[in-house]
């Protein structure tokens, strides 16, 4: 592989390319630790060119490429699987290309990080809405190529909403250029919903074309206490009749990951005195500068309260309460790193059928797995539950077989959410290599034929960052 | 054919098959005349199992198969265009199955008429916002087969943009179960958006899972007099940075199609007395019942005014007058088809790009057309103009090649849409016979390899739907 080494340098220069390990390692390993892999070298182009011409190279060579944003996935999809594998790391195609202040849409590059994003939008006066924990380092083709989700799903869908085209570098080398600012296009298969949450095994997200939305005047925001999820889930409905799309964000916690929160993270306090087994941060937010969303907020609470939905509400008084809330509910990464080993789901199911989901977990984590406990962090909006059976880092230890532990509680959970509600296991976190055994698992004989087709179409030497996404076929 | 007949009557029953000539003339000929096919017979299937079994029927004796909703398609995608095709209409499969008034969604049968499952939604105290011309008789089948647009999408997106799962039979027989009502799903490439727009090709959609969303409380409409498109564009902007997603409408008319809406369909009437050269009709809709959103539409037109963005602005004082602005949008069909031959387009290009394309296909129209008048009625909000080059009866009888006057007038406009301004010729209508051309003529290799690649990956034989939607390879 050293000539293909020396063609990549031809191609990029002595500055776009990293072979030291020391240089390669950060590339190589995911942020948790929990992936490692080992790479030729990892390249650095800046152009759609040059992506191209990487991409032709390492065919000549057989060498299975392996695309990377930020690296800040949780399913290990931007880690190397195989030997003889280059990394693309797109963060050198960061350039905020056009933004379009009349009708609220940009473009940008791939390697773009996301908050970078948000301060271009925000400059020309819109908003570019998506919001997940990364967003200080994650890139744009990451989070569409994987159709991240985060805190604002619930006004204003996933990732995949959120884009308008694409051009994309695919694995024969050719350039798709799908380029196009248009809110209607009906000319063919869609070919942009199919790249986007392909993790990188069909082609290569080069450049984006973003929609944006008006940046809200005001909004308002509140702590609920509430005795069951059943009533969660009444609440969140009556949220959505009453509030429609001003409702944007209904975020569940149980109250064992509250007090996670509160012991592992600075800065964080108790929102009541008396304790609830569960919790919503419940925020609205508004075109309009007039204290109505406020007012629209605190009726809801009152009927709710008044129907016995929930049992203690406290709205923000200020932008720096609404903060203290939302501490605690970005604190719950850093929390549950603390305290052990969470196992980690990233589930969706009907919206309507999340108290009965997690219902029947709990019982099978307390019978079969009586050294977790469960751990409860919620897009209740959306239907989507990271289920986290924690096991604390002293009783991890006294856990025989690690892997095959971690196996049995997926395969226990993964069930009931498949197969008892028709739900999803992979909601927002993408495949990666974590979830390619439920790949394999649940889905259909049909479906995974037509996937492997869609990946043999493209990709018939399965050079595009293998071992990904889809079980061998 | 006989024994195809026969296995298709055995299968469905002699009330599931017609044969006669006169029971198939209905679905041999599209509702505008322009379109018409023979087929050896009209299956009508009840399941998704007779579904099944009719294209395996047909796939065993060749015979092409031609899936048909309500066929009020303006494409020609729904009509047969070979020998020996099977028309399988939907019509039968119009049980709304479940409606969950909890999360808000519903799922239904394909061959649901759109204004039945408004109706159901409803009575769950919800809405299902897809609006067009045909709600009365197009099921929603077609509707997700060609991604319908309509007057909505502003506010609720595109058909794609309110599908949450779909079943599907493909061309080997097997049925893909993607019916699940979820929010979030990252499981694998997204097959749903591959069959949505699909027309028919790699396969028959039999049921679906609708998002629903809550009914506003109140809405505001406004009829608004305009100088220029570039002003209504302007305009446009600041009505989406001020309301948002409360804004529900923006369509835009220019003068002349006013004019023949005036001339042409009853009980319809003139709003001002003054003339001016283009018309916005805005409506915007809060779940508010206080008054709020009507206040929020006039502060928008006052500031408008006085910004010299529009001229003249007329808030509808009751519901009565509202609709009477909506008659005159929705008597454009028939007004044009009284007036003469129009031949449509149906272009998008960037919001920001609409006045410089009504421009510069205004110029060629006057150079190159001169018998023909711009008529243009734009949903201004997505970028989608339906630009008409009419000519009036008397005049196209004088036109000589027919067909011939017909393309170069397309060829003359589509290449303005798509060359100058990277837009679409098909925006919401379909591709279906129509923009087949189109298609061969301004996708690249690299897209149509692709284009191809789905279709026979799926089809390889090419039974599904043929000519429709891609030219031949």
């Amino acid at each position: 592989m050293h000539d293909l080494i020396q063609e990549l340098t031809d191609l990029l220069g002595a500055a776009g390319i990293l072979t030291e390990a020391s240089d390669r390692v950060a590339h190589e390993e995911d942020w948790r630790g929990r992936y490692r892999g080992e790479a030729l070298c990892v390249a650095l182009p800046k152009t759609t060119g040059d992506v191209s011409g990487i991409v032709m190279a390492c065919a000549r060579h057989g060498a299975a490429i392996v695309p990377q944003g930020g690296n800040t996935g949780l399913s290990g999809g931007s880690i190397p699987t195989t030997p003889n594998t280059v990394i693309i790391s797109t963060r050198r195609m960061n350039r905020i290309e056009t933004v379009d202040a009349v009708e609220g849409s940009m473009i940008v590059g791939a390697g773009c990080i996301l908050m970078d994003i948000h301060a271009a939008a925000e400059a020309a006066g819109w908003v570019f809405p998506l919001h997940l924990g990364a967003e200080g380092s994650c890139q744009i083709g990451g989070n569409i190529s994987t159709n991240a989700g985060g805190t604002s799903v619930v006004r204003y869908g996933n990732t995949r909403d959120l884009i308008l085209g694409l051009e994309v570098v695919l694995p024969s080398g050719d350039i798709w250029d799908g380029l196009r600012s248009l809110r209607k296009n009906n000319s063919g298969y869609d070919l942009k919903h199919l790249f986007i949450g392909a993790e990188g095994t069909i082609g290569i997200i080069t450049r984006a074309a973003l929609k944006l939305y008006p940046k809200p005047a005001e909004s308002a925001a509140a702590w609920v206490g509430l005795s069951s999820v059943q009533n969660a889930i009444a609440f969140a409905s009556k949220a959505r009749k009453t509030l429609d799309t001003s409702l944007s964000a209904v975020e569940l916690m149980n109250a064992e990951q509250v007090r996670l929160v509160l012991k592992h993270v600075a800065n964080t306090r108790k929102v009541y005195d008396t304790d609830y087994p569960y919790y919503v941060l419940v925020e609205a937010s508004s075109m309009r500068a007039d204290g109505s969303i406020r007012e629209s907020l605190e009726e809801l609470l009152g009927e709710a309260l008044e129907a016995g939905l929930i049992e203690d509400a406290v709205t923000a008084s200020n932008l720096s309460q609404a903060s203290e809330f939302w501490a605690v509910r970005h604190g719950v990464a850093q929390a549950n790193r603390a305290e052990g080993m969470g196992i980690t789901m990233d589930a969706a199911v009907p919206v309507s059928r999340v108290s009965a989901f997690i219902a029947e977990a709990n019982a099978k984590i307390a019978s079969d797995f009586p050294e977790a406990r469960p751990v409860i962090v919620s897009h209740l909006g959306d239907g989507n539950v990271h289920y986290i059976a924690m096991v604390p880092a002293q009783d991890w230890e006294t856990v025989g077989d690690k892997p095959d532990y971690v196996h049995r509680v997926r395969v226990a959970i993964n069930d009931i959410t498949v197969k008892q509600h028709r739900g999803s296991f992979s909601a927002e976190h993408g495949v990666g290599q974590t979830f390619v055994p439920e790949v394999g698992r649940y889905k259909s004989d049909v479906e995974l034929k037509l996937l492997h087709g869609v990946k043999d179409l493209l990709d018939p030497r399965g050079l595009f960052n293998p071992k990904k996404l889809l079980p061998s076929s």
